[in-house]
């Protein structure tokens, strides 16, 4: 028997089912990354590597028309994603969500046979697995493996998103601050318009995580944007990524085109 | 005729002669770059790119007895260092500074025979000239140029602190944030435990400058530090920047073993 918990986010706007221990539990990684969409409009999202759901059904709340694929390889996962798409409460995301069982790393005509064509998608969004199976690690052990791993993971992850955004799409991406080299040899000629945003836990700490924002065929030049703090005075959120947390704001990127509304 | 200036720095507490107009004027950027040498005793530290000599007489001031090596290509500026050295207001520092006029992208011999020494350094300083390059540029123009050319940049000027370095030696930079991917790719296999330090002009606002610090023969993962928040409420220095500007206080690496005073 599984066991499984139903788990509430943007105070309830939408609701997660997922494995109680083991796998990968979505929290406030999920919700940030969610938070970098916006746009108005059917916005068609593909999640790579989704897990039981959480960004993807986060983008598809806070946007009320946007389309959302999620993509996950295992098949225990997906079906947590597709219970999540199905509860009661998550009734009015449920028509704008699919599921694709598939492998992010297929190339070429598998990956399109697969369900994952090329150029039809706004934004694609990821949270590659590697932060979970870093966190487990010693530093030893970290050192020892996470580069040879991480730098093919986050080249065939990007090679994929690539190919399923439109020109002009948009890449957003949550991953551990000293994947930055990876990620940017990773976007190399694919994307560029590169905007790091890095998310210190407290005032005067290192950071623990960043978002990475990039275009499809941009040709502009990396930015490291004002970073998050996420804690002040005791725990409590600054405001902003509280909001960005719960569903309340979009961190759209620096000189997009404002929408009409 | 050349027309001069002499100008003060750490509130008076050495001068730099540096050309009114045209080469490169030092200010904040080096201050902050010799801020990041800490250490006690007779610390020899290489100031790569060393122009008029700002950074390399800032850490030579500070601690007392660093003993400094200015190297700098262009003969006109290398005049300025001497001029600089021989002020009598740096008379203090004048018998722990000397100058070599040498090419920083010279490699093996020829670099050795110019002065510059295999393993004989404990910090390696540098503000590679791309800093004031780019500041001249349109933003079209720095797209176009400024990929390749600090991609040689970086490497060659990286490699040469490689081999000047002692084994476990510290290397410093300050650069725009966009170099960060060839600064870490110049770094590759000769340094590791890379140490980031982004500079943003105000609260909210983009960085517009990085330190680096990173370790000969280190394997350690890079970490982003706290950043540096350079003004406050309406354009007075943080009072810890301020501080590294003023030469109050070292910079040191995070983990860096305290010394006995």
């Amino acid at each position: 028997m599984t066991v499984e918990t139903i788990d509430a986010f943007h105070f309830g706007k939408f609701y997660v089912v997922q494995p109680a221990t083991g796998g990968h539990r979505s929290g406030m990684d999920a919700m940030l990354l969610a938070a970098m969409v916006a746009g108005d409009g059917k916005l068609k999202v593909a999640d790579l590597g989704a897990g039981a759901g959480a960004a993807g059904l986060a983008v598809a709340s806070r946007l009320q028309q946007a389309e959302v694929t999620l993509v996950e390889r295992s098949p225990d996962m997906a079906a947590f994603a597709r219970k999540s798409i199905a509860l009661a409460e998550n009734a009015h995301v449920a028509s704008r969500v699919c599921v694709i069982e598939a492998d992010v790393t297929l190339r070429g005509k598998a990956r399109v046979a697969a369900g994952l064509e090329d150029e039809v998608f706004d934004h694609v969004i990821m949270n590659p697995p590697f932060n979970a199976a870093a966190d487990r690690r010693t530093p030893d052990a970290l050192k020892a493996d996470a580069h040879a791993m991480t730098e093919g993971l986050f080249e065939s992850w990007i090679r994929t998103a690539g190919a399923m955004l439109k020109p002009g799409g948009e890449l957003s991406l949550i991953a551990r601050p000293e994947s930055i080299a990876d990620v940017i040899a990773a976007c190399g000629q694919r994307f560029g318009g590169l905007q790091v945003t890095l998310i210190h836990p407290r005032d005067g700490e290192p950071a623990i995580r960043m978002l990475v924002s990039a275009v499809k065929g941009s040709r502009a030049r990396l930015v490291f944007r004002a970073p998050f703090i996420m804690h002040e005075e005791g725990h409590h959120f600054s405001s902003f990524v509280d909001n960005l947390n719960n569903g309340r704001a979009a961190y759209a990127r620096l000189g997009r085109k404002r929408s009409a509304r």
